[in-house]
């Protein structure tokens, strides 16, 4: 295996800012929040935005059935080989921030600027592809777009999604002039791509904390998402004696400290109660009710597997031993994703190359290449966010760490279109 | 001391039920909850019944300023002697029970009938009483009537104090053609009354435990009340490994046991954490902020502020120990009352006469008496509420243990009423 060819243009990170900040205005809200939830407007005009660049760029964009926006670029010495697909995606969690999906967005769009620029062509095409409606907040399920293209979701049950007004997925494509009818043509089959490339931020600490510039993701963590019903008995608070209560919330409490427990005990698992609701949650009543909502992630799924089922063993075991009620319900359990150990190879070496410092590393956030990664050897690269923080205004990754993410993209993208993978 | 005298026609059972049934239909709403927010409509109503019945029992009933109905029993053989008065209060909570105060209104209308069809007039007059807005749903503060009679509450504070929809109480008062330029006049003097008398539900668990059908009330809790804010950060729940996170409701947690520990641990102190509320409240997000509620109660000051330093020392440790901030704030901290141990024997006496088995208890619960015990000798007997459930359609007393309790009030009242408190 050779080193991917680094004798070429270097990337340029004042277009990739500029780019970046072209996005950023896009949905900007006066709060500093990006607001481009799936399908509305301002996620529209990003899109456009997109395929306006695509076309200076000499790569005519196309659109799927799903709103899912590609852009070859011509050229490709050998039009029988499957074409390399990079990208991510532009649609954002309401009041997210400017680097979430665009970071690998604009990322594909300088890896494609440089290579027009180079001129020589490549052995196989190259793609830029952004998805549609990656992030859940708006249907309740992610990385939409991405999982119809790999056949994960079934085009028939993904028009019935409804969003928070109650408006079905299928009427919300229908109104954009979009396609439902045809959604089965957005999956496309094994071997139509050679692999796909993704850049995306962290949204955790790990680089921060481990002082590398760029994460090569070996997994993908996959949630398993328990959500709990404790009930007790709602009591009044001053004329119930401690010794009588069936006390739901201190029952919780518990749970909320073993899912900590089991996680900090469990290696390469980790475990959260991210939702707490009690119920009458007033002062002056000892609360009847609660409701959590647990995830676990692992990109190893025995490990999740016995968490998930330590956890439920311990809840079961808390509800009794405070004569409370425990009912779990599984709401989701998927499998993580474990990505080409061969486009790991070519992002590590191309990382090396370039003297980038970079960390092999699971993602535990889920991306479009978790979907991708079903059709096409699939590989992601991740570059740090500060303070970890994502899906907020505070949201920040500087714009030199994201150049050398994008340089390691174009050389690890260069020795693929001409390569393949190996 | 003498025994109260029992030589008398005893209180009738089946009219304290209709009455009871009478007050349950106003305000009555389709799923069998009551429900007369304060100076609402069937609020207003339910006072309108009970000044009909307070006429058709010859005491001509009186509104003061604030809508506190009172109706004097005539014919006392001493007019200089000031009046025993009983009662209680007709506003629920929004989807209260049909006992919650009712009971109290309709034991002392019956003592009333009794004492009219008895005939021999008594030493001392006796008066009834409906105090308004007891219950702090609407205000957020309970007790008010009784409270500006016992001269606790600054009328032009009053005055301010809004409801959910902003309205104040003063433009509520003036809209229902009471007088809120006169809420001054609403306050009575210490001496004015002899003693003042309550039964109420006991809406605990204490008097269905240890198997008696009545409460005599020694002393009641008032709670401390606090609202702790814990700051962690919010970070993704997949992205962030465990020893990264500073999790809030993990905090939170530890907080709400060593709540419960240090209650169950003090002697004749009640601590309940009631209000959970989490940011963001998400499944992919490690809670960044979590807020609290916590109320503290006891009859003995001392050992209620040794619980509530002992918490908020809790707090501080955890909160350190776990790299959180947390801010407490103190709501209120309201002295508990000791009622007059000369109107608790008297009760006590009169109990033991009828052969109604009774104990000495505190109420957790806050009532008017609680204020009215700043002006005069007060007392209280709590009746059985089934599984201690109240504020809610579920709320039962049978209405045997109501004429039982209402049988050892009338006894009390004669005693008074004859002898004063001794």
């Amino acid at each position: 295996m050779s080193h991917p060819s680094i004798d070429l243009a270097p990337v340029d990170a004042g277009r990739l800012r500029v780019e970046l900040q072209a996005f950023a205005r896009i949905g900007y809200s006066a709060d500093g929040s990006i607001n481009r939830l799936a399908f509305t407007r301002p996620d529209l005009r990003a899109r456009q935005v997109l395929m306006h660049r695509l076309r200076s760029l000499g790569l005519a964009p196309r659109v799927d059935a799903f709103g899912n926006v590609f852009g070859r670029l011509p050229g490709a010495r050998d039009p029988e080989l499957s074409p390399v697909l990079i990208g991510s995606h532009l649609d954002t969690v309401p009041g997210g921030g400017r680097f979430d999906g665009s970071a690998g967005v604009v990322a594909a769009l300088e890896v494609a600027a440089v290579l027009r620029e180079r001129g020589p062509v490549l052995g196989r095409a190259v793609e830029i592809v952004s998805f549609a409606c990656e992030e859940s907040s708006r249907f309740g399920r992610a990385t939409l777009g991405s999982g119809l293209v790999a056949g994960t979701w079934d085009p028939g049950e993904v028009l019935t999604l409804r969003d928070a007004r109650g408006v079905t997925l299928g009427q919300v494509l229908a109104r954009l002039g979009l396609n439902p009818d045809r959604l089965a043509d957005v999956r496309r089959n094994p071997g139509d791509y050679t692999a796909y490339l993704e850049l995306h931020i962290e949204q955790g600490r790990v680089l921060e904390e481990s002082g590398s510039r760029l994460g090569v993701v070996e997994a993908i963590a996959a949630p398993t998402r328990l959500r709990v019903d404790i009930a007790g008995r709602a009591d009044h608070s001053g004329a119930t004696p401690m010794p009588l209560r069936r006390d739901a919330l201190a029952g919780a409490a518990e749970v909320i400290l073993a899912v900590e427990r089991i996680g900090r005990r469990a290696s390469g698992v980790v475990a959260t109660v991210g939702v707490i609701r009690a119920e009458p949650n007033a002062m002056n009543v000892v609360p009847g009710r609660v409701e959590l909502g647990i995830d676990i992630r692992s990109t190893d799924p025995t490990r999740k597997a016995e968490v998930a089922a330590a956890v439920q063993q311990e809840i079961a075991a808390i509800a009794q031993a405070r004569s409370l009620q425990s009912i779990p319900h599984v709401l989701s359990d998927e499998a993580p994703v474990t990505l080409d150990p061969r486009v790991v190879d070519v992002l590590e070496r191309a990382a090396a190359a370039r003297g980038v410092p970079a960390v092999r590393m699971a993602s535990g956030a889920g991306h479009d290449a978790m979907q991708m990664a079903r059709l096409c050897p699939a590989g992601m690269l991740l570059v740090p966010s500060r303070a970890g923080i994502s899906h907020n205004r505070e949201e920040w990754t500087p714009v030199p760490d994201i150049a050398a993410g994008t340089q390691v993209l174009l050389d690890a993208v260069l020795h693929v279109a001409e390569h393949g993978v190996r």
